[in-house]
């Protein structure tokens, strides 16, 4: 603890995020990356940003990503904001539409970030627990409060809440912000982008780090009607301008431009995610159905730490949160069939 | 104003950056970009990090630029933090080491984001009205304060505080954070990255984009004891693990090993300033002692506001500030000596 801290540098607890190995030869199902590389498309598009131009600063409008998404989702340039990952625009919206004297709600098993935002900004919040089956206890959404976020599907749970739930909470919070987190929607989740029209409240944040196999490149989209989206710009403009570098803005707008490639890498990720599954309950998981890259399982017999540490002796690594109601399931990101024919073949050995 | 916005929302005004005028040809003498493009070296390593390996989320640790950061300024690298623009950087200063209780000191005449900063972090301050030769108070920063933020060279002034003056401002506040942001210092002035070793409380800021003609990538570094690095790791690490792609991370590791081109270019701006200051003042321009990669100067008979518009009518863009004290200035970037001589002739008309 230094002195030169400010009291809220002492008070927060600091998300930490899924190791990354270095050099080391693993396989690395831990942080539901996407096991399949961008689309040539994307790269080329890259390249050709690498230029003389990058003396000059970005566009901080973000122009050509947000035109490209405004064709892909269906809705005015206007409704859509970028940013450096979904986890910066989740920051921007606890400073742009939560306040310190409401709590805001989220699940109390959901992305662990949400409670760090909250500890940065000084925003109260309610968890609310899911049902013994990971579902929403949608009516608990209904009670005041300052704001709602729901990731959805979730993490690290995988399951997916119907829009008819989404449109529920909605209606029941018309002056507050429902933020729909859809980090992993493209695996089998529908979008509330949808119904970003009828709802004046609604938030819908995306990722280009899984389905679009751009988590190196560090960008976000968040979609809702203009207000909201202003919010968002006011807050950007009061941090850091210029948050996308050009040949990350250049990347993002192929790779939303190529909608083959990111169909057919989707779709590759489903069907293995589909074969894994079967093969993981074979070998005595309980698999909660999932609409993500990932898959969150349980052995009905062996505890999970214990085939967490000898998956992690034989360099295969995937995530294990030793928190009440989840410390007896192990959460694991779809890698190519090859690579989960490696883990299948190396739980064999561990359960028998 | 929207019902969804927070407090901080409605209350904060953002920072609003120099114009970026498009496809237009222009000569843009408006954002202090650099005139040169980035070098061979720094293109060629962003292109080879434009791979497959993009898939995997980047280096959260910045390892590749802090460890080349570390040899260039002879600073261990757990003294070393690397962030999306010296922007993003500073915002986290303010959350890191600013209190709400005590103001903090910045000049009057100064980077007008520090009082955005402010407005979103809650973070009172008082302003230092600069001498009448625009040089810094010194006395004024003695006072109680919760820290300082000091632009050397000074931005919109151009003007560089002698280190010894940095250093009693060090030592009379040896509990407050001091932070020198230095994004022009390459060009001419004296960086207080010396004075590290002695001084737990000084944190150095500096910019690729200037003098490394990166202002496209988004790059800023910090630099300064473990313990302030560990307090802006402990920001970054609740706001967005990751902020620099894993291209940008690879171009700024590159431009801090090309010393040369570095070097080169920085020497190729300082001379064109020398010269283009020179004529300024044969045109009747008082031009302030600059340091940095822009000059600041006002006409002994025209008002800058005049003359403003007029080069903006010649395509040449400049940047204005209609604020008390410097309203009858220009802030001129340096280009090329090509764009310095169009800008001259384009004075000459206007100044008959």
């Amino acid at each position: 603890m230094s002195k030169f801290w400010s009291n809220t540098t002492r008070s927060i607890t600091p998300y930490v995020p899924g190791e990354q190995p270095g050099a080391k030869k693993v396989i690395k199902l831990n942080t539901n990356e996407n096991p399949y590389p961008p689309s040539e498309k994307v790269l080329s598009a890259m390249k050709a940003a690498v230029s003389d131009r990058l003396k000059l600063y970005p566009d901080p409008e973000c122009t050509g990503i947000r035109a490209a998404a405004s064709e892909v989702f269906g809705l005015p340039a206007d409704h859509i904001f970028a940013g450096n990952g979904s986890d910066e625009i989740l920051a921007f919206c606890f400073k742009a539409f939560f306040n310190p004297e409401e709590p805001i709600l989220f699940a109390d098993i959901t992305y662990s970030f949400y409670e760090v935002y909250a500890g940065l900004f000084d925003i109260p919040y309610r968890k609310i627990p899911l049902t013994d089956s990971f579902d929403l206890q949608t009516e608990a959404y209904f009670e005041p409060n300052g704001g709602i976020l729901i990731a959805n599907p979730n993490a690290p749970t995988s399951k997916f809440t119907p829009l008819e739930v989404i449109r529920e909470i909605l209606e029941r919070n018309p002056d507050k912000v429902v933020v729909i987190d859809e980090a992993y929607v493209d695996f089998g989740g529908e979008s509330s982008v949808k119904l970003i029209p009828d709802y004046p409240n609604l938030l819908v944040i995306q990722t280009f780090s899984k389905s679009r196999s751009l988590a190196g490149l560090r960008l976000g989209l968040a979609m809702g009607q203009p207000d909201l989206i202003e919010g968002l710009n006011r807050i950007k403009n009061s941090f850091n301008s210029y948050t996308l570098d050009a040949v990350a803005q250049a990347g993002g707008e192929a790779s939303l431009r190529d909608g083959e490639a990111f169909a057919e890498n989707v779709g590759r990720v489903i069907r293995t995610r589909e074969a894994s599954v079967k093969r993981l309950k074979e070998l005595g998981f309980e698999v909660l159905d999932s609409r993500a890259n990932f898959v969150f399982a349980s052995h009905t017999t062996v505890p999970a730490s214990d085939i967490f540490h000898a998956l992690r002796e034989r360099d295969i690594i995937v995530r294990y949160f030793s928190k009440p109601r989840i410390d007896n399931y192990l959460r694991i990101s779809i890698g190519t069939d090859e690579e989960m024919a490696a883990l299948c073949g190396a739980l064999e050995e561990i359960l028998v």
